[in-house]
């Protein structure tokens, strides 16, 4: 459960982040779902492991557990507060998202276009994250998202990609999209 | 300022898992240390953004700032939080730190040896972000650590190297590491 806890945080401060570069509020709302997912697994997390220690006469294990989950659920509280900027409707000034958007790790986004190899293959047999170093956090499909997509995700001709990745992949990463680079 | 804590918030949760999964202190003393840093540009953040508002009369612009600098500022009090547990002496289950090891963003270390192809190199020169995904988020170099390193910096033989990435890049990294692949 603290694992699922950690994933679901740092998708969450990537989408938050993301939101609030592309002014995005369907991402946004994304963020707050996924805090009650957070706050549920914190609360079963919690009962599992009082209920644990009793049974074990330990009280240990149960502290660590506890406290590395509220660690977490304190990140994923924060990335709320970053999306709550978007949903309530106040820009931040452009050059500001510039600067976000290309600090050390970039956030990009793109179109997969008709002949591109990323089409009609899955996350996992691309291994675009340690092939380009580009991790793909969400995709757009039509009207709706696919948030924290999985090895399994198919990725499609039209999808919108929100990726997540060094500076110096994401060109290769729009040239991947748009069909340019035939090769990952 | 704004960037520079986001980057530096992103590190100290990178560190805090190291810290964590290794029983690390030094990395752990690091985090608190980064948090001083942070502190620091936090309240010339908020200095600078209520100036700034008085002179353009505008107070827009400085909430928002001062809003995402308090949501990454809060985000490193979490990095710090998961490094008590480390500096407190109290060891997690190891099956526990396996998983988080093994969670959807590894962390791994890998020593430099004689005839690896990264030794000699600057971090900027390999790209080792973009070409295989791995982050290099400290080098422990003899005695001293090198922590967050950029892109001027150099690998030399006998580094210890940490580095965060997708669970497909791990072997690859510590191949490199080790001189069995050489090429990149």
């Amino acid at each position: 459960m603290l694992i699922q806890m950690k994933n679901i945080s740092e998708l969450m401060v990537d989408l938050a982040y993301s939101a609030l570069i592309f002014n995005n509020k369907e991402i946004a709302e994304e963020v707050k779902y996924l805090e009650e997912k957070i706050d549920e697994t914190y609360y079963k997390l919690q009962e599992a492991a009082i209920e644990r220690a009793i049974e074990e006469e330990n009280s240990a294990p149960a502290l660590i557990l506890i406290r590395l989950a509220t660690s977490i659920e304190a990140i994923s509280d924060s990335a709320v507060e970053i999306a709550n900027v978007v949903l309530r409707d106040i820009e931040p000034h452009p050059v500001l998202l510039e600067s976000i958007k290309e600090s050390d790790i970039s956030i990009t986004r793109a179109r997969v276009r008709e002949g591109s190899i990323l089409a009609n293959k899955t996350l996992g047999e691309l291994n675009l994250a340690s092939e380009t170093g580009m991790w793909v956090i969400a995709i757009k499909r039509g009207n709706y998202w696919i948030f924290g997509p999985t090895e399994n995700t198919m990725i499609k001709v039209g999808d919108i990609l929100l990726a997540k990745g060094p500076i110096e992949g994401v060109n290769h990463f729009h040239n991947l999209c748009s069909g340019k680079d035939k090769k990952i």
